[in-house]
């Protein structure tokens, strides 16, 4: 082999230290998921004080995951771990209402057992919820890596960024891609396919909101797109399936696109869409 | 931490038994496809014995997942395990017709041995055939895990409810969605990205039949979306992809879907299609 | 249980060699590509000499692997190893280009350390650049299983046999579909949803050339869908979101969507596409 | 490498089918000793369905090792795993009572649970117990497995033929030797290093009784060595530390040892063993 | 299978809690050893923080462990996890002690590194060292599994509660006994087989001195037996190998002990014994 | 915690290299033996190219486990994975000799099979055969940690430094010992608790022979002990249970001992050794 690039290889490989690596991220995620949703945990505790260690137990992985983190935040983030574990009852109320809200959003949905045991909009927005508790605390890199695992598994893409309210309900789910600067109120409804995305791709704009805002109470079905940073949907409104928006839309709006279609006799044939697509 | 927020998931934990994880079902749901398909396996047998030991180690298996369920179904379900293994001669045609399909319907498929190794359209199927025959004898939730866990490898999300044909055949499949109470025919070929979806999402109408129907020979093109549980699409028909379909097509339709495009010189560029996506 | 269909398979499994398994070809990419970019790896090296040992190791692995492969080439591919690791410089040097492309072309992107470690167009890109090459030497099968294992990871399908050029920059990427034959020049952009598909799925079309050519410095923003063995995107052109193609279009064009929609109030109203959806 | 050794290797590999590895056969035993023996467990059953199928489980494994054993009992084995799940009442029977032998013959010990989940002789006995019934079945090689996992952990080597009675107690262990065809009674106290061994090492004699018969309430101190078929040592006897036997001894004898020793100043100093070693 | 004989067992798992089983106390140990001795170690730190997140971690393990211990000492031990990381840096002082007598007491030791990482004896008083130090705290179990683990790892069987000196040396080490309530000086050296016993038996005596008293500077030769509460080796003393003692003697004893032989001719053969055995 | 404590510990453990951990190099030793003997091995060949690269990442492995030795040869050991890889079909021969010994000495023995899978003499010698070929080309502690990998398992301990001749039969084992200097002819028989030791413990004689002779065709009875560099066991010699030597006897020599004994009658009860141990 190459000597010259397995040297060159070997240089790069000292100067760099052992991050966390994603799985034990992974690993801690899915533990503090199970710590939360006992349905979905593999472990069973004996005594309360065992149950308590498991806590610090976790608390202080997340301060070696932090420690070990190569992407250092500007401030301190000393306290990141405890802080953290401060907000988690009001991060699990949160969690919760999203398992309501899938709950009653998705006729095929049975109990809370089968929301938080297999839905994969539950397993992303938990990931979410986590990750951008720890992005807002200034932490680098582990948010995303979060967010990346639960990206992987679901096929929704959550940019640890984004700021979404409670009751937040997904259906099905793959290919949902929500931008790091987008804004989502409460009792907002996503189908599969929906985007939040950014009309600038400058680096320049890298600090500036890009995406869209979402106001209370919308629904955006399978495969609609919302573009901008200015874009905003104003709250109670409905946007159909596959439309594609770049600006805003008031309160109350129902935006729906309606395509020309050639049937096979080649007569044109109008689709009026309705409903929604879950 | 707050000690009160830990008292009440310690109560919560302790009021819930341990359910079988997703991963013992998902494990042995692999282990299940690997005997099916020796292509797939990890494992040799030495004897037919042991080999009937392995399919007894897997009824045995399927047992304890089911006594672990923490939602029962309303009927007995005692006699499950057996059933289910009776019935798996049948259910292993089924795949193998679905190879078949597969296998004759992608230009670019090798050999069985690469649809059976690497296609995620059979991965889904399997899954699909499997929790499709549990959801029948009323097993809740496992099921569900099942075809999430599938869900999850490939972006394919069938409902274990939908019932779907003979030489069943996907082609990448990414963000196939397919709802609980649709109907497939024989024949049917599905791309990426396709919708069989609902048109309501309330509640109350959890047990009317919400999906389409699609009848033998028919092929869905990309990002399809057929909604609705009167909707149906009569046999040897072709949607095109990305068309938005809400009402029925009689047998033999040829739908398409035409859109004014804009080149960069302004002009209007008719784009009729007519062909496929894969 | 059916005595006859455990015969039957247990002669199946018989007459089937255990091949290497998805999962011993996945780790053997993942302990390459962590070799490549230590940022990405969990082991660390306490001398060169060790560090070329583990190089050797990867090498005998995919010895083992190739040597157990069930679909064999036709031609001899006895010195793939050493071959495969001969490229590697030049692999590698094409996945810093990928790098690079990537953190520029997103907005989001805070350091290199974070594409590799988090960016899944990073590792689907990754995955592609060594199945292609490995499927170039002739190898069956194998390339699949580490494409699919990457598609199951990040909802990214790339077929080993597309050609892709240097600075390939993917961004979000769930339900990206790139076909066997597509060709693709450098400095291009590929965004989530994106389909480079055929028109025609005859199995006897499987020699001929049924994807598009996608030209030097081209963006195809997110849902675009290019269709077509003689289709060609000429060179600095933008394709806009969910824009459908199914013909060529010259160098510099801007091609986008224009819809009519009814908003709420029944007024129409039109969108123009001229941004992109990241 | 030297061609020829690999190809001589290779032929005998292919000729050797995969046999129960002994760590399979190990994790059997541990995994039934658990079940017998819940303070020794790491699993909990949530319902008696799950228990009863637990052993089910460790019967169907039971089959399946001895399915694979290479080397065969002469007479027919088919329903071994039957037999022995009927006998293992009385042998858990048994065990308890070798914990009630230990923990009454023990100063040291605290509890029931102590010596159940540290006491060596207790892991001996228990092994013994499995893989005496297995051996008395006829199951060849697999009893010898087991009894020399437990001389690995231990230091204790019991021959799975020898024949112990009830309430066996073992204190300390390390070093332990006892024959294949040896006899030892009820209430038997044996403490380390202690041998029952043969007196003829000629192949033609492997049928005969080569080992002692011990008969109730014995005690064997520390390193006591008792040779020879023939030899039998009556019941209620004590034999001293370091005693060395090859001729038999009636009821109720105390045979010690009584050494000669020089001091520093070269007197002689005659030590009567009165006691014992532990 | 018999049923009752299940219900009764299924009754008695329900009765017990889940303990921390060996394998968790035994990894708990294996850490801290390799803590305490990198030579030993597995693991790379990057920080110091790190570093002491390693030591938080290890004491969280022993909080869970004893915790879980389901024998609990009289008295409180609410606090012996914080008391026993106080003690931590003494306790490593009295192993680096150890190792420094088993590097300078055999002749075949090359380096310290030997020592830590090949030499049984060290693996045994280390364990003991932990051991001992909990049970003086009062807990229960724990101590005794780990010491058990060394005994099953190194055949060197040390009760938790012998107290031992400094500088103390194990050479080979395969079937020592040390007893609950001996006590050894500084600077002892003891070869295999050697056992410091209990000359009662009975029950009634579990909380009297059973186990002799030890000098500093004396040296036990192999095989040396050594009985009895009220036996004190004096300091300076040499054992020879085999040797058997229940009486004391004074400091400075040169104990050997002499047998007379027949060699083959059936002349008398008086072997002095001189030296040592190792 | 102390600060000081975890900070000098912190030092050292960055000044210590991550050596090969002891796992690593039995995982190894155990691979290879479980090639040399298929019945051993977990693993199935599909193919002779398999199986011999199977053998190159045994060389690999070692190569590696070199690499990292912390205590390094005087010579260059580059090519010792060489050399030993050359040697292998000799040192496999010797274990296949030694199997024959071991199934001829043991009138327990049934099989060839029953010796290599469950002989824990076997497993000894074979450890030995492996470390001391190591040992010839100068590596230091790996061939240690190899050895005392075995005396782990077996309580067998024989330096890798000792000399050992053809046809060796190891019956029980537990507590034997060999030292450094030890060598021993063909065709010699050792049972457990044998010692082969040294009459000086001075440092300064670390590098004279202090361990005994044993010539072709002798017997060593179990707890045999024979002292000192300069002792021979002359050829066809007989040494009996718990013998005690310290000088050498000539060819053909049959030692045995006899002891005073007092029965329960005091009487003196004379025994005569006249057999074995076994």
């Amino acid at each position: 082999m190459n000597q010259e690039f397995i040297n060159k290889l070997y240089i790069r490989q000292q100067a760099c230290p052992t991050c966390p690596s994603p799985e034990v991220v992974a690993e801690w995620f899915n533990e503090l998921l199970s710590t939360l949703f006992p349905d979905f945990s593999k472990q069973q505790f004996n005594s309360q004080k065992e149950f308590e260690l498991h806590f610090e137990k976790l608390k202080l992985q997340l301060d070696q995951i932090l420690s070990r983190n190569p992407i250092k935040a500007e401030d301190d983030i000393e306290e990141v771990a405890d802080k953290f574990f401060e907000l988690l009852p009001a991060i699990h109320q949160q969690m919760e209402q999203d398992v309501t809200a899938m709950l009653e959003g998705d006729p095929a949905a049975k109990s809370r057992t089968e929301v938080v045991r297999t839905y994969p909009g539950f397993f992303a927005i938990s990931a979410h919820r986590i990750a951008h508790a720890l992005h807002r605390f200034g932490v680098q890199l582990i948010p995303r890596i979060i967010s990346e695992y639960a990206h992987s598994k679901t096929g929704i893409d959550i940019h640890p960024g984004a700021s979404i309210g409670n009751f937040f309900c997904i259906d099905h789910g793959t290919g949902i891609v929500i931008g790091e600067t987008a804004i989502i109120g409460d009792h907002v409804k996503v189908y599969q396919g929906v985007t939040l995305g950014g009309l600038s791709v400058d680096k320049k704009d890298a600090k500036v909101k890009r995406h869209p805002t979402i106001e209370d109470n919308v629904v955006l079905y399978a495969g609609a797109t919302i573009l901008g940073g200015k874009t905003t949907i104003g709250h109670d409104s409905i946007i159909g399936g596959n439309v594609w928006l770049t600006h805003s839309v008031p309160p109350f709006s129902k935006v729906y696109y309606q395509a020309q279609m050639n049937n096979s006799e080649g007569e044109t044939d109008i689709i009026i869409f309705k409903g929604h697509t879950a």
